[in-house]
């Protein structure tokens, strides 16, 4: 397994095509608004040398027997589902922001299960490809991009409809070593830090969209990628003097519209390839996985209650009856939210190819509060840090000479505590409420696998509701 | 282990002491108003014996390796609590009320702790005694009554300062055989229907209250007890001819006030005496097991659900994408109630006595929603129902000649569906959201196994909020 | 106007039909079930006398210029509808139910309106037939029922295509001195207290349904009009020797259906006939002036607020934080729902018939307000009410010689309020969130005026959308 | 009155001492971050000038009969109240953000009441001094800061007993030409585009606290007056080269504090001094006109709904029955806003003063509602507009050629919707959900005129609690 440093040091090796602000970036890694995202990558690989974690951020390889990190593990129980979940929390506690390595985690793990199954009705080789793969993977202890959103065009047409025929990630050309595909992948998480991207398709397809249902994996330097980063709330702050005012300096997250220009996969890194039937099958499984990581809002729930209780000290409020009834309500739907995520995972099963999946039901249902707790835990925490939180002078104005001595005066709350802490508690909040974190903590937790209507959907095809009925007649006494 | 009609006949045998409506009842088994409540507790005993559901209805002993009923088990592992919770959810289902069973299993399994501790503390032999009392309940698959809830009287004192020094169950005579007992214990579901009350303190004590700090078992139908039946909404409907307009005509709950007027009870069948500092022990771990419990709601839920989409169909509504929307967020509220006894299950730990207790913040959790969820359920439920739910005349106007026709006319929705189903489903949705059933899935949704408050302090004092605030201060840089 | 006693005797004399479990009611006015519902009508007489409440009971008749009684006034002003609704607000605390007589009211100015505008049509004389009626109605101060809500059938059919014909109100024949009817309206409230039923056609409709297009009044006695009384939860309460398991011994509510088998109906009281196009506008004005109408549920939002506060205060826990909490939040909620109606009447306008008319927009929006709010206001009088509420024994047992001492002792809170005190407020709290009150204040505030689905299509369609857009487009700098 | 140019002059000619970002602003009226602000208020100024708005935005002086700005006008009827309220929203929809000037009309009316009542108590002449001042403010058609909060330093002591004696306004020295004040203001929106500050004290004080009991008035360029500006989320994107990532280029707020380093203020400028048992009457005066003032949110409530309708049609989603439905939920909740400050203006009464003001309870119910509603509309708009929202590159990659024709491509939803117009509806939404707006949007919502603990506090004391306990204590028969 790498190191936080190792892994710092693969991702300058890498020669990938990134632009922000119209400018190539010439050294992401030290880009003051993407090294606080490789930052909190790098809490993935820090904290699973950490003996206190390691039972949550190491596996033992189901291939090689050897301790790897989970982040590249195969799901092989319902205890290893639980256990992602629990890191899931437990790095959202650590970074504050989106660590971004679940989503190739997510991949692997749908992938596993769908290329065995694709061999199943097809005789084909996929899943000896993708355990090949899965080895460079775990032995390399890479970060994996999970790509999956297509720009999508006109959304009331399928892919080989549109009037751009480059609207969803598809083969151009087909050759002896491999194939060449043409597209884009919009929202991605982490792209910029990651070593590899997997990419799948978006939705269900069918038989004229087949050239459209394939399933790859490409380093993410490879020739013919080119990535633009998404701007963020606030994401100019990380580039003044001071860091103070960006609330977490250390970690943030990031998103990059990833472009494929006709890049060349060989065939090895394949693993679906005109098998339309199993694209939506494998939207489903990621799907699940991946509503299952929000788990991870649970632990930046964590950070953002803390805050909220650090400056009702600060602000000599804490014993006030309504500001403990908001905590104790943003603790009682950040633990629901830890409920759904758990329950999904206890409910896990075995899929014909050995992986653990979770509970699909309880999966969606667990995403679909996420798309309303955060939002109303961080209206609670802005009820409870007051109006300064937003009408804060800058760290410039309390560093000057000029003004420092006002704001010193005028904003020290209590004698015990320095104004700059009661600053940095609130940027903090701000951070996670309006600022680069509420990305993430926020609409990413609205969007991010799959928007609140994908989960309802899900919901309405999952549950029995014909077996509801029966019970419901039989009670009341109605005879058919 | 016994078949419902033998329960139902074990119930003859007991000479219990109950009044309603101001006369005692002579015959409580075939009482109209207490037999629903018989029969739901009796769908414990019926559903044990029925291949599909053995595997959550029945338990290997630990104390004799003999298959017994869950409901009197002690739980020995992880998987224990959450069959436990698929059992309740499965019940509440069958019967559309409150089974009244699980109260007991929970006081068993929460004196099968603290027996324990106190022995381990006083050396005393609770455990042996209470061991004893187990195997005599397995063998005899008896139904008990965990009774709680004493009177209180004024809330602001403790119990020994009340002005009636019976406010709580107390001791009022020590003897060589046992001790006798005096007080009461309020809001007791299913009592006129067990074999056994187990009665525990209901609130933490300390010294000068050692009297009232007491556990102990008793026969039912033991001298000195008196029921006095609370009454339920829409209670006398039971008591019509026909029984279609009581919309569940089967099962029910029943509550009802037990009087201990001076009550033997020997040493072998006491579990606390005096030991003051474990009774807010005891509360709490039968508090966290009897939270998990409310997984029946979500079984109650799905016959609510059931009873909705099928009253959409009959009124013609299931295809309006309002209606589907509706049914889809009482799925998705349902579910959650769900996650939440899940995760407390599969978050349980063993006890130094080798049982299995959850986890008490997220049984905490968990109940603090189910005091919310299911008001919202029979909200939408009502909103999709329709106002004929409760304008619809009595079955008795159904079935006069002077009036059937016009009715039969005038409330025949579609011609597929007798008019006779549609009464019985809106009657159904009547019964649980304002009916007998309401009583169950609303109120005691809301104040069974604590009110919110209780809830809420709990919450507050499980979660670590200073592992909160240290990850805060970390990220934004706060050192104190 | 007539005195409260009056309206009774005035009800005495009327030969209405009425059925109520399978018989043939005598004598309404003195039917425990029914008595309960006139005397919430008889307060909108009693009142209207007393000098305290003159301004808002009582109205200057714009026909004749005498005081008459603010329900069958047309409203000449905004000041008029301000009133109105403060008028509900007064009455809804007064009675703690539905007071029936609204009904009545929004149909007269509703067809004040429609009259004048078919006659500025078709110069027909409908407003003239119209205000000979109204002026009756004034001069004889009576309770009129506007009878809206038919049967429908199959809701996916238009009235003419429907298997059986009768499925909406409808014309059969026709005569020179007036029309023959036939049908049924679904819901009345309040019908058998009635003296006059006012029939107005239930939805919007076309050339083909222009039999169904028919407005007129009859009274309450024609030969061939039948009431089948609807049940209500809990309804056999009153006809238990003490009331006071009813919660509120005095008022109630009650609906029934309206038959109508072949009823002969002189022109002069028909004030719409077959003018197919004015049907959708009488309904929307109709309900715009019933949904904001809904300003009662305040009024009976008022009692169960001071039930809770009252409950608390018995129980001790008036102090408690959480308490004093809920209780605000009752109050906002309930106040919010005040400034709904409030808001849509002082927004009104004048119509072309002089008539003044609600705020659409306001109305449904108030009314949408109304669907959601007495549920939640209701599950807080329950939290803090506590679980007694649903577990209290009957009445005759605290009566009984056998019972009485135990609950006397058990059931005493405090030393200063006498336990009967106790138990009347607990089962008004009963009575309003589970009981025959809660049909009102819950199921009919979903229904009543249109179920929340029509308000939701009203609001899409009266909110300014192109302005909004053209606003947002303005700010952000685009130009079409 | 003014014109905007000319307001724009006026603010040139100032001399106010302005900080940001640790350096002295020479030129706020030109300063990137602050000209927004001065747009806004800018607006007041012009649209009093087009007819179309002349209604709302103008009134005539009670003082000189003359035509003026309604922002300074004192309210002589509930129908100056009622054109208050949709003043505000029709200038929220026009600058999608605070426009300041309120605050300023919420002081002046809260001292046109108090002053009169001070000298109606002590026989002083503070209504004459206000009133010579109002003349002047309104003659000369002045923005007014109304500054109420104090930073109030540790909050568990009164302003006599905090160890820094200035963290609450006070006077410092007496002269006879005037007095001295120091301390500051924090939180003050719209200080530095004003003409004139208007301090008020920010709590109730007592005898003790009589030195910090003062109101009064400052030109805001007034010898030892400092400003120093708050930051806002996203506010250094105003200082980019191409304004399009702000959303709204042109309209903002900002919010400053204010410090009063030993400030002389003359006699005629003081309106309370030292009268300690009327600061509290004034700040319920001026919150009670306040919490009306956030009317104006559902004018921004309009644009934020009008950009999610846009963007719905332009993802060509607008269809779609869940974004209907999401959309209408939207507009009810933005029309809920609007009944409770219109309610809170139509029920408004005269006080001795001749001035009318606010109901007070329904003032304090509609800012309640302020405080969440806001954040659920948010919460929506994110949900309709898309993830893109917070991934979309910047408008420098949208323009730069190495990346532009990627994003053209990839990022054009529909052919007819050029992909600059998708790009700014989306940046409008970020900032009204996330950026600069957001302060005012929601943080301000939550906070302004008072946080939510106070409005419940003042609902918990203006509700007739002992009428509503009557009314219920009648209705169920209890007699005390």
């Amino acid at each position: 397994m790498m190191t936080a440093r190792q892994y710092e040091e693969s991702l300058r090796k890498l020669n990938i095509v990134v632009y922000m602000f119209g400018e190539r970036i010439s050294n992401p890694v030290d880009h003051p608004i993407i090294r606080p995202s490789m930052n909190a990558v790098a809490k993935t690989y820090e904290l699973a040398h950490q003996p206190e974690h390691e039972d949550l951020m190491t596996a033992t390889s189901h291939l090689t027997g050897k301790k790897i990190n989970r982040f590249t593990h195969i799901h092989q129980s319902v205890s290893d589902l639980v256990k992602k979940t629990k890191m899931g929390r437990l790095l959202g506690a650590h970074t504050g922001c989106c660590f971004q390595r679940c989503v190739g985690m997510d991949a692997l793990n749908a992938i596993s299960i769908v290329s065995h199954d694709i061999d199943a009705e097809y005789d084909t080789d996929y899943k000896d490809r993708f355990l090949k793969y899965l080895k460079y993977v775990q032995e390399n202890d890479l970060t994996c991009d999970g790509a999956m959103t297509d720009p999508k065009g006109d959304r009331s047409l399928p892919p080989h409809k549109q009037p751009d025929s480059d609207m969803y990630v598809h083969v151009v050309k087909e050759t002896e070593e491999g194939m060449v595909v043409r597209g884009a992948k919009a929202h991605q998480t982490g792209a910029v830090n990651s070593h590899e991207i997997i990419v799948m398709p978006t939705i269900a397809m069918r038989e004229q969209d087949r050239d459209y249902a394939v399933c790859f994996a490409l380093p993410s330097d490879a020739e013919g990628i080119t990535y633009i980063m998404g701007r963020q709330s606030c994401d100019t702050r990380k580039t003044e003097q001071t860091r103070l005012d960006t609330g977490n300096p250390a970690f943030g997250g990031h998103e990059a519209l990833v472009i494929f220009d006709d890049v060349f996969v060989p065939w090895d890194r394949v693993f679906m390839f005109r098998e339309h039937e199993f694209a939506g099958v494998l939207v489903e499984k990621f799907a699940g996985y991946h509503r299952q990581s929000y788990a991870c809002k649970s632990g930046v729930g964590d950070v953002l209650i803390g805050a909220t209780q650090t400056v009702a000290e600060y602000n000599g409020t804490q014993g006030a009856s309504h500001v403990k009834d908001k905590i104790i309500e943003m603790n009682h739907l950040n633990e629901t939210l830890f409920c759904g995520s758990l329950s999904c995972a206890a409910e896990g099963r075995r899929e014909p190819s050995g992986t653990y999946s979770v509970n699909t039901l309880l999966a969606n249902v667990s995403k679909q509060n996420v798309t309303r707790f955060p939002y109303e835990i961080a209206r609670l925490a802005q009820d409870v840090a007051g109006g300064l939180m937003v009408t804060l002078p800058s760290a410039a104005d309390f560093a000057s000479s000029e003004t420092a001595h006002w704001l010193e005066k005028y904003y020290g709350a209590s004698a015990n505590v320095p104004t700059e802490n009661r600053r940095r508690i609130l940027r903090l909040i701000e951070n996670l409420t309006l600022g680069t974190a509420a990305v993430g903590y926020l609409t990413e937790s609205m969007h991010g696998a799959g928007s609140p209507q994908a989960q309802r959907i899900m919901i309405a095809r999952q549950v029995n509701m014909q077996q509801k009925q029966q019970m419901a007649k039989n009670l009341c006494g109605i005879e058919e």
